[in-house]
């Protein structure tokens, strides 16, 4: 599949769109762990992902961070363009979760193309209000939900994304990913183990009653 | 001043737009209190503000509530046109903060407007945005402010808001904004006032020193 194949308003672009794109657009590998925007100084493009797996998250002054979003194939990220949209107030950093190849509009062409052609900017809208969704589900999350169950629900996340219910990951990440302290982590980790839903190992978390977890994850 | 000096975009909408829009549009007032959107069933259509405030706020099961965003005069509320984004997916509630005038567009209306014009989907696009980066800062504020800072916060904004100093207010309406039980804001109130930031009466908040509940805000 080619990069027309991937791009969701492509056959709703005049020729000239296509090609002003066609002739700009950069193909990108990123190797895992690479942060490919960081705040409001960056500005490399529209991003849109052939394969792999983007992070979103924002970080307190004293270095806790909370996940907001993650990108995989076919997902199109904005913010690496939010140079070119004002009204975007916020710093974020982007980082690949995976080995990742991303293809690039540059900034000035995806805001040329958007400002003319109204299927790319209601496109563009989609993607804004579904990140907006995404956001509220996790100020719903965080207001109401209490920690147990936010755990409970990130580990099934992860199992259904890495494919494995031996979750390679420490206690640090996952607190980087809900916005707690390891040491909250920890000790809800090993509730979940004294309760037979894990098995804990250096450096594993090994998902073992994933019925219960989701039980407990809906309540 | 008109409808048409009141819509953002208006001058670079076709002939044709305008012609639908004027035909369609109505005017409505809006008695303080009033829900003018409850969830995913409403779906009055795209909300100019003429005068007035609404307040956008989400609801737990419990009956919590917390504010998401508020919208002032000459001010577009997109989430009353909702049904026609299918990406906005999650529950709303909008309420009349003061007495409140609106035109209101209907929602099909707005959609076939927002299809055929960049400019308007554009513009859209910058509302979303905005909502988008107002969740961001509520999400930053939950997960790294301390309560006293948030309250103070909101004192202020309200005072701004109000264009005076006393507040006429309830502790759980306060709680209500912020996401927090009315004994949470009580507790933090007295500690206000025994600092000399406020005092208290039935119903009544008096901010008496702004400059260093500022400072406590932005610690």
């Amino acid at each position: 599949m080619e990069f027309q194949d991937y791009f969701p308003v492509w056959n709703q672009l005049t020729s000239e769109q296509q090609t002003l794109i066609s002739n700009t657009v950069t193909f990108r590998s990123i190797p895992k762990g690479t942060v490919v925007h960081n705040g409001s100084m960056d500005c490399s493009g529209l991003m849109l992902l052939r394969s792999g797996q983007l992070r979103a998250y924002i970080m307190s002054q004293e270095g806790r961070e909370i996940t907001i979003y993650r990108l995989f194939d076919m997902d199109l990220c904005l913010l690496t363009a939010s140079c070119m949209m004002r009204s975007i107030q916020f710093d974020i950093t982007i980082q690949a979760e995976k080995d990742t190849e991303v293809w690039v509009i540059p900034p000035e062409v995806f805001k040329q193309v958007a400002d003319q052609s109204a299927p790319m900017a209601n496109y563009m809208n989609e993607i804004m209000a579904s990140h907006f969704s995404e956001v509220m589900w996790l100020v719903e999350q965080i207001m109401w939900k209490s920690f147990d169950k936010r755990l409970a629900g990130f580990l099934l996340e992860e199992t259904a994304l890495e494919g494995t219910n031996t979750l390679k990951i420490t206690h640090e990440i996952i607190g980087n990913h809900l916005g707690t302290a390891r040491e909250v982590v920890t000790r809800m980790l090993r509730y979940f183990q004294s309760e037979g839903f894990v098995t804990l190992a250096r450096g594993v978390v090994e998902v073992i009653d994933p019925a219960r977890l989701k039980q407990l994850s809906e309540e």
